[in-house]
């Protein structure tokens, strides 16, 4: 039976790779990676570093594939995001049977974590659903972006005890600083940040975490907005692209 | 200038060390071991593991100590968490005026991700702010429990777009399913779950993650709480500790 291997390979930094990741694509008769886009170009340059540095089975072999982008202009997000897993998955079913033999394994190289906002896992189930090809999966964990923030920043992501939040941006500005004491915004295409006014909210802020190009900033929201909006602006006119991420808090420990 | 490194080693399974996390315990001087009761045996054999595995640098040396219990008795909980991190603090400005050169460099290999329900970062601050030991300190993330559990069980954390809750077993029966679709409860030493009355919620429950011991169980909530709690019971008894974690989850991807 043929295999699938769902493995996170952290966040831009190629140290963040575990010892299990590193096993995994080893095992691999196929390494899978998504190309397009200057995001994805970038992106795959990481994941290509990732294989010349850590896989030394002489037997697998690399296999690019392009991935549709998600049609934006869809009204429903909901229904955009089904249709794009639903073209994934076809694309899918067609790498595993022409690329991999009937007991051949293969890898993908998910960027953070397969379990955080990513969609691996569910399109991998898809596939299963259709019942069109036979194979087993398993996923293995990476440091995810959130991790990476945190890391640098020097910061826990909850206060003592107190429960916290990951979110997108869209929600976000609905629900700060109500629903959670510390909210993780991991997808933000319109700097929902910008928008929250909160003269008690902190923000911890990171870009191309992991990277050489990785910036930080952090501070009270009212003081850092303005900063981080011209910075954020500017690294993505230079890079084409960016990928950030960051964590709004109110309070501090040991507060009832 | 001394130099601490918090470093997360993952949860259980010695393979979820990152090649950061190796490379930051080669270059300690110093590898700060706590000690006692079961689960800390448990736990710091974890620790002696991953050092026999991953640390090549015949200049380090492992140094253990005692880390008091926190007083459960005390009827503030927050009081009694600060009481606790004011003496570990103590211990720690302790180890490094004793067991640190002036330019060495020690570290901590904490459960996990030093960011998540850890205070490893906090009371290394609170040492830094006492002033009394001069040092730098840097953090290097790893897999936490949470990732390891959605990986055995293949699940993606979030649904489609969705905010995550994490959150505490203490605060889940007060706030699920009203705050978030998705809960991950991380510290429940009361089996919060078991008196949540949600016919639509699921559980994905783990213990030992990572480890031999592994078990993991998934399901109806109402259908799987009492073989979790039966299953919970045993394996404590005969480990004499247990380590578990859950997420629970109303709704499905692609609902509105």
């Amino acid at each position: 039976m043929r295999e699938i291997l769902i493995v996170g390979i952290g966040s831009g930094n190629p140290e963040h790779m575990t010892i299990q990741a590193i096993n995994a694509l080893n095992k691999a008769d196929v390494l899978f990676i998504p190309t397009k886009g200057a995001k994805k170009v970038e992106l795959a340059d990481v994941r290509r570093d990732i294989i010349r540095r850590y896989v030394t089975n002489p037997q697998s072999r690399t296999v690019e594939y392009a991935v549709p982008e998600r049609r934006s202009s869809d009204p429903s997000y909901m229904r955009s995001v089904d249709e794009w897993h639903a073209a994934i998955t076809r694309i899918y079913e067609e790498l595993f049977l022409s690329e991999l033999g009937e007991d051949g394994i293969g890898a993908f190289l998910v960027w953070g974590d397969p379990m955080l906002y990513d969609s691996t896992i569910r399109i991998i189930e898809r596939v299963t659903a259709a019942g069109r090809v036979a194979f087993d999966y398993s996923v293995i964990p990476g440091i995810t972006s959130l991790q990476a923030l945190c890391a640098s920043h020097r910061i826990p992501l909850n206060l003592v005890g107190k429960p916290v939040e990951i979110t997108t941006g869209r929600r976000v500005s609905q629900s700060f600083p109500l629903a959670s004491e510390t909210s993780a915004v991991m997808l933000d295409g319109e700097q929902a940040f910008a928008k929250i006014d909160d003269p008690d909210a902190m923000i911890y802020w990171g870009a191309y975490l992991g990277t050489v190009d990785e910036i930080v900033i952090s501070g009270r929201l009212d003081d850092k907005k303005d900063e981080i909006l011209a910075t954020r602006a500017a690294a993505r006119e230079r890079h084409g692209w960016i990928m950030d991420i960051y964590l709004l808090r109110k309070g501090a420990d040991f507060e009832q």
